[in-house]
């Protein structure tokens, strides 16, 4: 009876545009997947949401994403 | 002091339109009620939000909830 | 297909007991039926998830719970 | 390694806005420092969520909370 | 820079004993090759977290996980 | 009217202890200090939960975080 929480950031531009439907599909499937092989839950009452979230909204290293990357290749 | 996140699924469409003003506010209202019947919590301290989720975002059964759908009315 | 996650604090002492397994299936049921009577959602799908936090793991205006407590009936 | 997930209402108007990229920033900035300072956590591996919720989503004391501030000049 | 919250049951008595080490390690590895395979993510700035729930503190059917069981097989 | 969720592992052996209450009231107060300096929120409706993660349920680099770091330094 598992729930599964991806986070993920929005690439792409200011607005980005996250994952796309296929990509979407697949995190559900592989998540899925690993839950039956791994602990042998049962695919009906298993869980996948995906959250698609902007890059500015997305902090690490004490700046928001795009300021990071920038900051490593600096 | 509670709180407490409800996740739903954006029905109706491609991108969906979630559950009316309305309807959020009977879920705001209900969960509020139970917390105070239940465990004698205070209203002014007890905070609900509601997440609404992008169909293609939500997976169950391996599937986004669309193909998911579909494939239990085959 | 909902997932809900309600947060409520341990009450009861330094280690706290939370809520009674009655009062979470009270809890369980009473979400339910709310998503079952305003969104019509089906309870086979619907999930709630009880997290129980410690005192001193919850903060509310700017103290943990104990301490804020404390400051209001000073 | 730190994971911080920071919710707040999207502020001004029907749909409101939400915290500016500058106060966003802000919040990454001062949150990795906190960690930093109190846990001697790693900037580099401390994420930092910011979630924008809009006011008909965030209910207190029953009420979503546009209704709830209403209610509390009357 | 994915986060990944994975909730699952702690199976296995009153007080249940969740996954063991090794199953975590497996979703852990699982769930972050998936992010690499399918949209190219870092494992380095992927985190995996899992929490373990009381059979009691999950419902799904409006009853506590173990309550619903039962009544499958009645 | 913010909600805070702050996830740490458990550091300091095979159960670990998490951060001490000390800590979790300074990572309290510094969060609410922040959410006010930086969006002007009311202290007394700024929740922050801290969340106590054990070194085998949290994953970075495709491994559990002891076996992670124990790679770095190898």
């Amino acid at each position: 009876m598992p729930y599964v929480n991806i986070q993920v950031t929005k690439e792409g531009g200011p607005e980005g545009t996250g994952p796309s439907a296929e990509q979407k599909a697949a995190l559900i499937k592989g998540t899925t997947d690993l839950l039956v092989d791994v602990l042998g839950k049962s695919p009906a009452t298993t869980f996948v949401v995906v959250e698609e979230v902007a890059l500015e909204n997305w902090g690490v290293g004490g700046l928001p994403v795009t300021d990071y990357r920038s900051s490593l290749t600096e």
